[in-house]
């Protein structure tokens, strides 16, 4: 843990434990460096990183005070936990699509986006970094360095899980295009059309489509905005059927945002390791912590080579320059000569660079600067939700990525909120989404990737009073004209 | 056409009928450019090609000679019609594989590599358009230019096909990770696990692999390496079976070689509407063609939105790059969805990259350029096949593309003599890796898409006096040890 990250864990603490009371002044940045012995940059860097997790705030001439952001949010959804048992064909394409399209506008405000902003992210630099690769590119390497993929990219995707403590070597890494799909070869590899797949209740969309394309089943366990998927259902769920493969997000889970604590990764690994069931795990917000230090992927308890661990650039360094990767343990042959046969090769000149952008450093500073970013556009976000929303509206406190998910009162249905929403130009990603059933008709997940302004907020007060109105009249459950909802079972 | 085009039209079709005889001397450059009234660089030109269809050979300070080449190339390989009727199950997966890993390494002579040498591709400007594309793309481009890709380019690419005779529009393209990708998602949105797909036998083995993964088995009919399919027997396969699609080349078939005259296509086209059988079309050696013109796609064909059309850039332009394309017709809806769940976006600056590069032109001399090399390279590559190979071997006059089928005579097993040539440093691709049930074990496939010199000579020669030994000593039939083999029903 670096200095600055000590020093503001330990004002967390004293204020956590109610040492520092809200409204309290803090010492000032001379103060602390002076009574500490650090430097002026080590207090401020410290403060940064207390204000974006929603702790304390600067007021102009007058220094920080606490604020103990906590008080001032929406309280936490609960654990949603009416799954049933069993596995069920899965047919969500329809719905997924036509809520992606309607959205996909630049006019149309993103809170349903997938995606953080793009200006997030060094474009520029990455582009010297491309042009370069392409100029300096072996033409051979074209030929040579298809699947697996760039050798020197391999060794330096490695190195950093090494840095971070879990052990990868440059031949485990299978270079994709996007972790999207690393996920489906992965997912190809280890089922055949008909198994059973446990998934996330909700989970993201994607292991859904994923799903449905290779004609899988879906068996949900149900999983908690704080904590991730519940261990106890899912070792019921384990026991009752026979799944081919579990596929969860481990940190910051789209659409939750749940963080399971290192002792839960270990205990998956080990239910899993003693079923002998395959675990593809998405690890693609990993780096989009706000906390001290990156939290372990599942891959780093996997003694079985069991975990297909999957990840990629897109959402930390490079959107669009679709280079992501797996890590596919014990089955790698299967899926390498998978990706082989369905799209060869990722292109070489953003393999060379990409390369080339890692080895000149300062990704770590990008990211740095991107958690800062992403951490206070969620505390408002948050304050926004509970400024704007009806009463009794929940939402879930991420610690990582830029996702927020919320839980409406009973009574609201987003399906017909995003029709709503659409309307003026807003994109809302509703709940059913997430759900292989239709579930979670009461709830939204709200993209907070991009700079907040008052265009954002505007479209957050929209959905409040759009809300409230549904609350106000409650209507009839409406006519199945959804696209795709038929399908939902709904 | 073009006037040189034109004109060594004319100088051919002399050669053909008789008028000039083998050994006769053409008129100088000068005294044609007098009496045709055409400029100098025209029947250099003209003369070019003809030297690079083997029908003429310049001797130095005497100008140029009839050779009439064909008379000096290896017979031409007779239809193979001994597939049986009926579909099987594919297992090539283990052959194929154990046989192109064998042949990766550098060290190794590329005659059984798919890939035409990557210096004869214009890398370095590619590199400048990437640097550009990269440095100008619009950040934006990265979330919204996802499937079905980049406007611009898909525009441009439409351009093309209307400049060529095909009627395609910029919203009939959905872009992709190269061929292959365009060519698996194609499949897999027109049939189901289990379903029975028409491929040519031989076939590229990438098709067979893509039948594997899906669960898919393959109906064989037979492909004359002239020609192409056999209408007839297509016709038969039709009506006994039910076929969910027909996969096939139509231009410069890999391995034979074989180009479908345009009246084939349109029969094939009608033949397959006439059962409502889709058919994909890859399309990626369509431009690497010798003659005056490109050959027309089945595409242009198509009436019923039926033909679901691939192609790339990898061949003929930009190996390494990965950009291909669909022209998936009516089931362009199916196709763009699968390509978003699998593999969301083409990388957003190679699209842009790659658009540049063709808004700057260059792109036809470029492929006049390749053409006349490959077409030099085939004809020293026959002739190295008629010096070297046993009395007996026959071998195909592609007029396209760079590929070699090679038939040796009764009694030499291609599989031993890849292991043997294996090594020797010498790749090899044996026959039965283009069929779903090991025939073509007399047979090889031979790349003549790198600059010929003496290794590439003494290869070949090696190749034939391997195959010579196996003549002279014939073997009881090997024991079954070669990977995957004994899927292969052999």
């Amino acid at each position: 843990m670096k200095r600055y990250e000590l020093l503001a864990e330990e004002i967390a603490t004293s204020i956590r434990s109610g040492m520092l009371d809200v409204g309290d002044r803090l010492p000032s940045v001379r103060q602390i460096s002076t009574s500490r012995g650090v430097s002026v940059s080590t207090v401020f860097e410290a403060y940064y990183l207390l204000e974006a997790r929603g702790l304390i705030r600067a007021r102009e001439r007058s220094g920080y005070y606490v604020t103990a952001g906590n008080t001032r949010l929406p309280p936490e959804p609960v654990i949603h936990s009416n799954c049933s048992t069993g596995a069920h064909p899965v047919r969500v394409n329809d719905l997924v699509f036509s809520i992606l399209e309607s959205a996909r506008s630049r006019d149309v405000v993103p809170l349903a986006s997938a995606f953080p902003s793009p200006l997030l992210f060094p474009l520029p630099r990455l582009a010297r970094s491309l042009a370069r690769g392409a100029e300096t590119m072996d033409p051979w390497s074209t030929v040579d360095a298809i699947t697996p993929g760039s050798a020197t990219l391999r060794r330096q995707i490695a190195t950093r899980y090494l840095a971070d403590g879990a052990l990868v070597q440059p031949d485990d890494v299978v270079i994709t295009n996007g972790a999207l799909e690393a996920l489906n070869l992965c997912l190809q590899a280890v089922t055949q059309p008909g198994d059973a797949v446990i998934v996330e209740s909700p989970t993201f969309y994607g292991a859904l489509q994923a799903l449905e394309n290779l004609g899988l089943r879906a068996i949900e366990v149900p999983s908690c905005p704080r904590d991730g998927i519940c261990l106890d259902r899912l070792a019921q769920a384990l026991a009752a059927d026979k799944p081919a493969a579990c596929w969860l997000m481990t940190n910051f889970q789209n659409p939750l945002g749940s963080l399971m604590p290192d002792a839960n990764k270990r205990a998956l690994v080990d239910l899993l390791a003693a079923h002998g069931v395959p675990l593809i795990e998405d690890d693609v917000y990993g780096e989009l912590y706000y906390g001290p230090r990156r939290p372990l992927p599942a891959k780093a308890f996997d003694q079985e080579g069991l975990v297909l661990h999957c990840s990629s650039f897109s959402k930390c360094l490079a959107p669009g320059y679709r280079l992501g990767w797996a890590l596919p343990g014990r089955f790698r042959e299967q899926v390498a000569r998978l990706k082989l046969t369905r799209t060869l090769a990722v292109a070489a000149p953003v393999q060379e660079g990409l390369s080339d952008y890692l080895a000149r450093g300062g990704y770590d500073r990008h990211l740095r600067q991107l958690r800062h970013t992403l951490a206070l556009q969620q505390t408002a976000m948050s304050a926004a939700v509970l400024r704007h929303f009806p009463a009794g509206t929940r939402a879930s406190r991420p610690e990582g990525g830029y996702f927020l998910w919320v839980e409406f009162p009973a009574g609201v249905d987003t399906l017909s909120l995003q029709r709503e929403a659409c309307l003026r130009n807003i994109g809302v990603a509703p709940g059913p989404m997430f759900s292989a059933r239709g579930e979670f008709r009461n709830c939204i997940r709200l993209n907070f990737g991009h700079h907040w302004d008052a265009k954002i907020e505007g479209a957050i007060a929209t959905l409040g009073a759009l809300a409230a109105a549904q609350l106000d009249s409650p209507r009839p459950a409406p006519a199945i004209e959804e696209p795709g909802l038929s399908a939902l079972g709904a």
